[in-house]
């Protein structure tokens, strides 16, 4: 039997989603090592997750899907709350659904969302500072706003990704970018099919240097064009980055939450 | 000389407001302990706050006003940033503007505003998490706001008091009381001249069984009317609730965010 699982997360004092060292060392906490856990608990056996978008260490996830497969007789909501109540108190487990054999957490989303968050004023930020990232220079965001939408579209997008992502090529279908001020808050919402590692965050790092007008509003077309990381702005800090959540089609059968509009 | 300055705190890990114990006895931080310390430092000499609402163990404030005397030669600049850099992660000097001698952050203030903040739903939150209270049964928030209007007004709160609140008397002028539910949330927003010990949890606290059908729109008229605080609801937790601030006539020359619209 294969489950989906909506998960909410803290990063803060986390390693990130992925498993780190071998079954049973627990070196440092990750949101898939707590996970599988606490499922494998609730199952009396050992339950291997995959994730809809693996996030680094200190990203926050609104989110996640995760799907796993096991014959233990229990409900989905024992499945939720089991979990859940194994968990530390940064994570924990929104709902649980069954699913057809061929979903996968990760293969069936057609896009993920991110939102980064930045606080924008003199003084670093006390309420809500696991969340924010913090720039003390006055941030145009109407500029931020119009340098990004020259991202949109499916476009090679090497210019911001990792040395160390793993992934087969960087094409990736940019799908809506939005960058908006709130009072002190600039807030920087992304979608994509897929997001290629610290991609979000290599955006959101030289969309700072044309807030702050160190760049042009053209220069995002520019690095884009160009393929090369080295001369894009610097990767922005996880703590202001939060996983939405990815979208899958109806027939899946997922909560509104993470369906594709109709 | 004395200056006015805005303070923001996440309060999860202080003991309120208010400084205890003998000076040099730290027994557990609060706010005022720390800033006093950290403003003592910079002045080379001991200072003392005054503030605009003392908050609770594990209450948030967004702009905190206190004021205090100093004869040392800082700009205002200076003790924003010295204080801060003095200070915890979790609290912040927002602004410092010098003001006139009569100027209190306790007695100038004609209002103070609050917001408590409850996530309702089945699962406990992880995401922001320090700064939610935690409500599963479904809340229907038009009917609080509906039965909370009845506390607008120049008003006996003792009702909403509680038995260790040290006011002379309980009538306090409730300006402004607004119930919205936002997704997940639910979000109370209160106005008042000035609140008594409790007195927004307390209203919160019975708020609370009105949404969730255990008492009728009508009771919130009927605890205010029998002044006994032993039939109200429970006292809400404490993490959901940030003092927004306080406001002061123009006159006093602060900062927008705390200064009463025209």
């Amino acid at each position: 039997m294969r489950y989906a699982l909506g998960v909410e997360y803290d990063g803060s004092g986390l390693f990130g989603w992925q498993r780190l060292g071998k079954p049973g060392v627990e070196a440092v906490p990750t949101v898939q090592q707590l996970l599988e856990q606490a499922l494998s608990s609730v199952a009396n056996a050992q339950v291997d997750t995959v994730c809809a978008g693996r996030t680094d260490a200190g990203v926050h996830a609104r989110c996640q899907v995760a799907h796993f497969d096991s014959d233990a007789a229990r409900e989905p909501r024992g499945w939720m709350l089991g979990a859940t109540s194994r968990l530390p108190q940064a994570v924990c487990v929104r709902w649980c659904v069954p699913v057809a054999d061929g979903f996968s957490a990760r293969f069936s989303a057609r896009a993920r969302r991110y939102r980064y968050s930045i606080l924008n004023r003199p003084m670093r930020p006390a309420l809500g500072r696991q969340y924010l990232s913090w720039v003390r220079q006055p941030l145009d965001a109407e500029a931020m706003h119009r340098a990004a939408q020259a991202l949109l579209g499916e476009q090679d997008f090497s210019a911001f990704r990792t040395v160390h992502c793993q992934a087969a090529h960087a094409r990736r279908d940019l799908q809506h970018i939005r960058v908006a001020r709130d009072g002190e808050y600039v807030h920087v919402d992304v979608q994509a099919n897929a997001f290629l590692h610290h991609m979000v965050r290599n955006i959101v790092g030289s969309l700072l240097l044309v807030g702050q007008g160190i760049q042009p509003e053209s220069w995002m077309a520019t690095l884009l064009a160009g393929r090369d990381r080295t001369v894009a702005g610097p990767t922005a800090p996880p703590g202001g980055l939060v996983f939405v959540g990815p979208l899958y089609p109806a027939e899946c059968g997922l909560p509104p939450e993470v369906t594709l509009p109709a």
